[in-house]
Parts: C-alpha cells; structure tokens; sequence
C-alpha cells in the first residue's frame, strides 16, 4: 500500500487520523523557530483566533521589574504580527550570538510550547523550547564530526540510602575499543529541581565533552552525572513512581544525607568501569544545589577529589538544617586543603541570587589563607553561564 | 539566600523570572492529566480567553469520518468545560485500561500541547503528550522494583555508507559486572519518522526489557536499536545537522542501501559488546518500515539472523524501486528457511493499512509452505499494538 500513497493522501491521513493510525506522515507546515543564515531568527505560530500572541525569551533584553517582592529582572517581551492566514510571527530585530536559547509563547497571556518545535527539554518540573544558533559558544554545543563517547543510562544500588538509584555516564571516545585504558573520573552535579537528565540536556555535556577532548582542551575522562535528589530514584518518567508531576522543592535534598552517602556512587563507579580509582584522577563539580553537594561531599570525604568545582553554587545550609555534615566548615575546610588539591574553582555571575553568599565565602577562605581559583561573570542564575562554567572548567581538570 | 526564601517570595520569582534566572522554584499549579485511582482521568487546562478547547485521544471511541480521501478512522474528540477561573475540565467517563495513551489539546482549532505535562515524546517528527495508567499492560511499561539493565547511547562507523552513525543499546542487567558473560542480542528496528530513541521512549522497551527478563519470560539479552534512516546520522538534535525540523519522508530509507549495510553494525556490535556471535543467537525485528528492514536484511544474510520478527510491517517495496535487495523475494525466503530459522513472526491489527499486504504476503508463504508463526489483533498501525507484540514476541526468542 505504501506505493500507492499520493502525497495529498498522505497529508489527509496526517492531518484527519491522529493517533488511530501513527501519524507517519504529519508535519507540522510551519516552520518554527527558524534560524536564519544571517544569525537572526523568526518565531511562527498559527492562532486564528488569538487576540494577542506574545513571546519570551533569555535572547531579549531582560527588563527590571518593580514587584511586591522588591525590584527583579524579568525575560523580555514582545508581541508577535498576525497575518491574514492567521499566522503570527516575529523575527528578532538582531542577529543572535552562537548560543542555546530558550523561550516560549503567551497566548492571550497562556504560556504554551511552541507546537511547531519538538526541541523542547524539561529544565528543572517545567519544559522549555530551545533552539541552538551557531552550533553555540566556540561550536562545542553542537554534534560537530570528531570521534564521540557514549552515553550510560545506568542503576546502582546505595547501601547507605538502602535504595536503587540511576546515574548517567558519559564513556570517552573509543571506551569499548581500548578495553584496558583507565581514565579519571569527573562527578558533575546538576541543581535544584534538576536530575541525572539535566547537564546532558540543558547543559549540553557530552557534546562539550567531545568537542573539548577533540581538541585535547579536555583530558578523556569519565563522566558521572548522579541524581542529587535523595528521595527520588531516578529522573521524572524513569523511576518506580512512574508519570507524576515532577517536583523542585524535594525533602532530603540538603539535609546531608547525600553527601553522606556520595562514596558509594564512588565505590559504584570504581567496581564497574574502568576509573583510575585515586583522588588526583577524581574532581567533583556542580551548579547551584549541586555546588553546594560538591563543596560538603568535597569538605567531608577530604580523601577523595583533588578537583572541586562550584558553579553558582549555594554555600549555606538551610537554617532548619542540623545535619553535622554542615558543621565546622572552616576546619574541614583545612582538612581538605591539607591534601593540597589540584583545584578549587569557584564561578558565578553577578546578577546571581546566590552572589552575596559566594563573596562572604570568598571571603572566609581569605581568612583562611586557602587558596582558590575564581571567575566572575555577568549574568544570573542561567544554564548558559554554567556551561560557559563547565567549558572554563574541564581544560584545568587531569593534567600531569 | 536560599534560607531567607519564603514560599510567597518562590511563587514570585516562579511566575515572573522565567529564564533571567532559572526558574528553579516555578510549577504548574494545574495538574493534568490526573489519572485517579478508579481509572479514570482528567485533563485542565488554564485558557481564560479561549472560546473552546477540545481534547483528542486514542483513549477516546474512533470516529469514522467521510473525507475527500474515504472512509477513515480518527480518534475521538471531547469538549472540556470551563469554570469561573477560566480553567478547562474534562473527565474520561470511564475507567481506562492500563496501557500508555496519547493526547492532545485544541484551544480554538489550534493544537497545542499540554503545558502540564512534562511527559511528551517525539513520535515520528511530532510531538505527543502522554500519560500511564496502571504501569500499562500487565504492568510491564513501568519501571518495577527489578533488576535494571543499561541503555548505552553509541556511535558506530558504517563503512559501506561512509558515515558515523547513532545507534542506542540496550545492555541486560548486570552486564558491567559479571565481565565474561556474553549474551545473544535482538536487534529492534523503528519505523518511518522514528530513529534509535522511538522503541525507548514511545516503545517503553527498556522497561518491557528489564520486566520480562526478571520474571523469566525473556532470556538475557543485548537489544541493539539502530536508526533506520541512512541520510541521517541520529536522531533530531543528537546529529551534526542540528536542531533542525525532523522529517519523516526521508530518502535513501527504502533503496535498499540499509539492508546492504546492516552487517556494519552486527560486525560492531560483536566486536565492542560481549555478544554470542552466531546466528542461532541472533534476531531481528521490526514495526512498520522497521520490519521491511527486517524482512530484506534477513532474507539478503540468510546467514545472520534465526529469528526474525515483522510487527505491522510495510513488506513491497515502493513502486520506483530497482534495488536488487529487493529483487528475489522468493528465491531469498527459500534460502533463509534452508537455514532452518527458529522464528519467523508475523503480526497486524486488522485495522492496519497494511493489512492486505500482509494477507498477500502470507499467502506467498503459504504457497512456498514455509512456516510463521502469525498473530492478529484488532487496531491499527499504533504503538500500543507494536508494544503488544513485542511482550508477545520476545519470550519466543533463545530459547534452547
């Protein structure tokens, strides 16, 4: 019958029979968003019927707001034309830097995907389109034609939270081939609301990894990417609680107890790949929620990383938090440093909520006389600057 | 910071921020779709100004249509009510089966994805929303408390198409521990507009994988799923084109250069994967244009593969076709069956428009007497019947 079909049929079944046959041969015949060659991009969407269509996105200007919560800055705003068929539009007034945007429609003020985009990753409990230009920063967001690793989807069992988890494992080039190299070990943490999906995601991590180990910027390594929520197994859709409603406001994701019980990721990963099992071969790293996993699993295990990495990272415990795995930071602190690690890094934007807390604890570190490395950027609270952090970051990992 | 945040202050930041800040506190205070504990289920949407919002289905009773092109089914269609806050309701009236369902939303005849609901899969090159009642059938699409096996993201070199391609793995449980056991493997091919992720994600096949195996219904197995499309190199964004629109017509998918080239990917496979590298431990199957590549890479390597597996599969080839892959058919069958093949399956829902095809081609079978096994059920050309087949097919697969 294939051979038969016209394709005037084909767009009949497309549009008539949905899901009562797979709807092989849909489209969707607007294009959006498309990136022109000029680096400037067109939004579409058809609403006949809307009275006000209206777009978002961290690519338009920010603008401060003044709100019962103090003065914030907000994404920028504009309004899409309609033409005659319906269909609204709007093309940036610029072209975009290379970079991973996000952004979404307001319908008569309903926030909705944009139907006509199928690149829409979930960022923290919500989804959001996104769209790449330029194969982003430098190109290393992009798949570019250099040899790639592997991506694990992968359970472990923890002894100390008595609980099957899953992991993501990123498996340098040519892994399954060289069946006796050993390689290091980088744990990269994502944040609040995120899980072992998000840096892969959001972040871009294995195509970074690739680009960056292409060009030797980056040594081949491993990389884990664990779940930093206690309560939860596994990323939303792929644990036993099957397709609820994912959550960012989890319990027992800073009362210690990961950090506590982070070694038997560590054991994990040594029993079943091929790991240089040794803290100079080890760094751990993490955005937001997940610095702040890497600073207290980094302070309380002083033996393990001789890398620490802390991307917008939250500093301070929750006051309700009595955990003894927050105590004493200052003489752990000592304690890690007495094992004179490779690296202490520390990124963050100013425009970060978390900014004030990263200076007082710059500060105490000078007071400490420990020394660190630290970049200050522009920005917020952003995927794009953590993995503008993660491409600073990788090139001082592992070298002799 | 984060300890001086108060609920209020959250929801704040939440509706207003967006992505100036990563919007890590933010939710969608709708829940939908709730499945209740009696079965059924209820769909909202917030949408003040719409005039109408309808939901489609294939949950809901097809409808049969009389259009320009015939008769045809389409899925249901059901009207939600507004309440005075301008959110949408509509609750399936009965209880549903336990099975994996699709939907979706029009606001004013445009369709629109559920802005509740994180759980949306690619399904050819449209988005779907999708939700799980009851772990679907006899529990076995959700994640149980089983051993799990690994998903392995792969990239292989063809060199009969001179190009480095995706392909996704499935590795049973266990596999990175007990280092010297090798495994006979399945490989499981997707349809039109589908690639390495489809039977992942809308196939529930890892979870289909792992459950089976823990119950002894499956034998331990390697499952390699490859992308059937050789003009592209991945699965949308996961290849070096980018984040461009899918395609589901694509060329260079039914010109028999994918059959030709199958041995790459078995030869990769045997080498890089602890595989038991005869045919007696090999299948292959496929839905739809996945089991035209079954069928002809089968009967092409009649050497390769003792199990074979054709799940609402597209069997002539287009009428333009010359390839001598598929020149033969006859004369390439007998040559398989001299081989003695332990399986060669066959299922369609009566509904399929495939079905003549495959009547057709069974009758060719029969003519040769050559045996099948064979299975038809009601439905069409859906997922949730290539999800039944493959529960009805892998226990069929190595055993002794």
């Amino acid at each position: 019958m294939l051979r038969t079909l016209t394709p005037l049929f084909l767009f009949g079944l497309a549009t008539l029979a949905s899901t009562a046959q797979q709807n092989i041969w849909g489209h969707n015949p607007l294009r959006s968003p498309e990136v022109h060659p000029d680096g400037r991009v067109t939004f579409r969407l058809l609403a006949p019927k809307a009275q006000q269509v209206q777009l978002t996105g961290d690519f338009l200007p920010a603008e401060e707001r003044t709100t019962a919560f103090g003065k914030m800055w907000v994404d920028g705003r504009r309004s899409l034309q309609r033409d005659t068929a319906g269909v609204w539009s709007f093309t940036t007034e610029q072209a975009l830097a290379p970079e991973l945007y996000q952004y979404a429609f307001h319908i008569d003020s309903l926030q909705v995907p944009d139907p006509s985009n199928v690149y829409r990753h979930r960022d923290t409990n919500l989804t959001t389109d996104v769209f790449l230009v330029g194969g982003g920063v430098e190109g290393q967001y992009a798949v570019n034609d250099v040899p790639h690793g592997s991506i694990v989807k992968q359970w472990y069992a923890s002894p100390s939270l008595r609980a099957t988890r899953r992991l993501s494992i990123y498996l340098p080039p040519h892994y399954f081939e060289q069946s006796h190299r050993r390689f290091p070990v980088l744990y990269l943490l994502h944040g609040m609301g995120g899980d072992e999906e998000a840096w892969l995601a959001m972040g871009r991590a294995a195509q970074i990894f690739d680009n960056l180990i292409a060009t030797g910027r980056m040594t081949p390594a491993i990389v884990v990417l664990p779940n930093g929520n206690v309560s939860q197994q596994a990323a939303p859709g792929e644990g036993s609680n099957g397709f609820v409603p994912p959550q960012s406001m989890l319990p027992r994701t800073m009362n210690g107890e990961y950090e506590a019980a982070f070694p038997d990721i560590v054991r994990f990963v040594d029993r079943h790949f091929r790991t240089l099992p040794k803290a100079k071969h080890r760094a751990i790293a993490g955005l937001s929620m997940g610095g702040f996993h890497s600073l207290h699993t980094a302070i309380n295990h002083p033996t393990l990383f001789h890398y620490v990495g802390l991307f917008s990272a939250a500093i301070q415990p929750r006051e309700d938090n009595v955990s003894p795995i927050y105590a004493d930071v200052p003489t752990k602190l000592s304690r890690l440093y007495a094992h004179r690690p490779s690296l202490f890094y520390i990124a963050i934007g100013r425009d970060d909520f978390l900014f004030k807390d990263n200076v007082r604890f710059r500060q105490q570190l000078d007071q400490l006389q420990l020394p660190y490395t630290y970049r200050e950027t522009d920005g917020g609270h952003t995927w794009r600057n953590w993995r503008r952090y993660l491409l600073d970051f990788l090139p001082r990992l592992f070298r002799p």
